[in-house]
This record gives structure tokens, C-alpha cells and sequence, in this order.
């Protein structure tokens, strides 16, 4: 995993992938699928909408921590495997065979095997809606992986792969933070 | 145009297209790309993040009333040359040859062009953030249309069509609202 630029990290959320949140209770760690997502802000900042349905949510809640990771077209059944089961009863890490790393900033571990990993820190909590907002404080991305689609939850129980890529970054320079 | 189940209809948002949103200050209609949404319930409720920024907010504030249109990829262009404009020297209807129809419950247009369309009632604004909250109140969907891979923006002035689409219904049948 290469450190990737957190002026850049928004672009791993910004097309709408199901990622993987990750926490760390103190305890133990956790990990959930999640689909409702969005970028905030460029520097990055992250909504997320989780609540107490979600075992992990009190983890996120009382720590104020978790890891965004982004998982890859060759990972569909992990994740359909991770949201399917639930943290209350499961080690979904010992069950799934999931490798993790330490984070630089927060407790909730790296999920390696994943396209990219933010590291993010909870900066505030919208209940009336159960809006998470994220910032994000370290990004990561495995540039070496060979599959690099990001898959989409539709929410009918299908999910959608990357397809083909346009170029309108001419077009596009005037609406875009200056990427170097 | 044929109506769409509202309670399929968060499944337009799901996957996390780039959209249009459309508007009407009782004096004309407006179009802006937008990219950060987010599904928040199945009833449907969205969350999109827009401000002052976009010319738009202010007809969606003070109406809050306005249409989620679902481009598809072979609508590239128009979603970045809508993207790339503003209202408020620009009557993008004119520039791009966009035509609409009236919508059932809300003045801003839809646009029988799209793939689908939502109208959307305002029901919240978060302000320290940014973020609006929609209700869809009706959806629709062209059934007949040929191009139906929708697109998903990166961030990076780079576009990506939907690829291709993995049935995991069976096992993710306990997650998901029934659906006729």
C-alpha cells in the first residue's frame, strides 16, 4: 500500500463504490459493508449514513474512528459475505480470512487486501438522519493491484463492476481542485 | 416515461451515478450536475451536498422542491457541458437542446431525456455542511431506453460507464427491503 495524497483521496468515494468501514472497539475490531456514502468536501470529508442497526455503529460512535476501505470487482463475495453477517456473533476478520494492518492515526485496522484504505476520524454525527461525517486524516492505495474496477451495490441484491473510462479532464479543469 | 414503484427508487441512487438535479424559482427552470449523493432510506430519502456554490441552491432552498434525473453514459457530454456552466447567465435548457416535461408534484422539470427521474421534496437542510435531504414523491423510468449503463464520476475529470452486473440476490435477500 503507497500513501496516496489526501487532497486526492476523495476520488476513491466520489464514483459511488460499496466500501468496507472498519472500526475497533477497544476490544476487538469490526468490519461492515457499506453503500450509502458521500463526499462532503475535497479535504477529504465523508457522510456515511450507519446507525444502530449496524453492530459497529457503537464502536464508531464511542471511538470516533474507522477505516474506509475500497474494495475491488474480485472481492464481490467478501463483501456480500461481510454484509450479511453480523459483528454481534461473528469475527467476520477470522471468517472471511481477512488480513489487517495498523492504521497510523486510528485503532480501526487497514484492510490490505482492499484497492485503498482511508483512515478517518468521526467529526460529527447527524442522528435525525444517522449521518456519519468523516474526515479523512491518512489515504493509502495498492497500485501494484492488477484489478482495479470498483464495484457498485444497486440494491436489488446485484452489483455492478467499472466499466469503460471517458476523459473530460480538459473539459472538467475549471469545477476540479488541482490534482497533482 | 413509465412510473416507477417509489420504493425501487432508491435503487437509481444506490450505485452512485453522477446526476442532474433540476430546479424552478417560479420564474425558470434550472439543471446542475451533481455528483455527491447519497442514499439515507429506502422510502426513498437522499442526501446530495450542494451550497451557494451552485447557482441552483437557492430555487432548492427557497422552493424546496426539485427533480434527481439519471443521465446515462451515452449523455457524457451533457453532464459535463450542464457541469460546466451555471444558471446564472446560462439558460442550459436552450444551450443543450434539453427538453422537459412537467412533473406530477414539484414545478422543476423532468427530463424525459434521462434514464430515470425522481421528484423530490426538500425535507431537511444541514447547513454546517452542506447537505440537503430529499423524499422522493414519484419516479420514473424509460424502460424502452437502449443505453442503460449510467455513469460515475471520478473526481478527476475522468468518467466511468457501468460495467458488468454480478447477481448476488440469494444471498443478499435478508438485507434488502422485498421488492415486487
Amino acid at each position: 500500500m503507497h500513501a496516496l495524497e489526501l487532497g486526492r483521496a476523495f476520488t476513491l468515494l466520489e464514483p459511488g463504490p460499496v466500501v468496507l468501514v472498519t472500526t475497533h472497539d477497544g476490544h476487538r475490531p469490526n468490519v461492515m459493508t457499506i453503500s450509502w456514502t458521500m463526499v462532503v468536501d475535497f479535504t477529504p470529508k465523508f457522510a456515511i449514513t450507519t446507525g444502530a442497526w449496524n453492530h459497529s455503529f457503537a464502536a464508531l460512535r464511542e471511538t470516533r474512528e474507522c477505516v474506509i476501505a475500497v474494495p475491488a470487482a474480485d472481492q464481490l463475495d467478501l463483501v456480500v459475505g461481510i454484509g450479511t453477517c453480523s459483528g454481534a456473533d461473528t469475527d467476520k476478520f477470522a471468517k472471511f480470512g481477512l488480513a489487517t494492518r495498523p492504521g497510523r492515526f486510528v485503532k480501526a485496522p487497514l484492510v490490505p487486501a482492499c484497492l485503498a484504505n482511508v483512515e478517518c476520524r468521526v467529526i460529527d454525527l447527524i442522528a435525525r438522519h444517522d449521518i456519519v461525517i468523516l474526515e479523512g486524516v491518512a489515504a493509502y492505495m495498492d497500485i501494484a493491484r492488477k484489478e482495479k474496477r470498483m464495484l457498485h451495490a444497486v440494491g436489488d441484491g446485484s452489483f455492478i463492476a467499472d466499466g469503460r473510462k471517458f476523459d473530460r479532464k480538459v473539459q472538467m479543469a475549471s469545477k476540479l481542485p488541482a490534482l497533482s
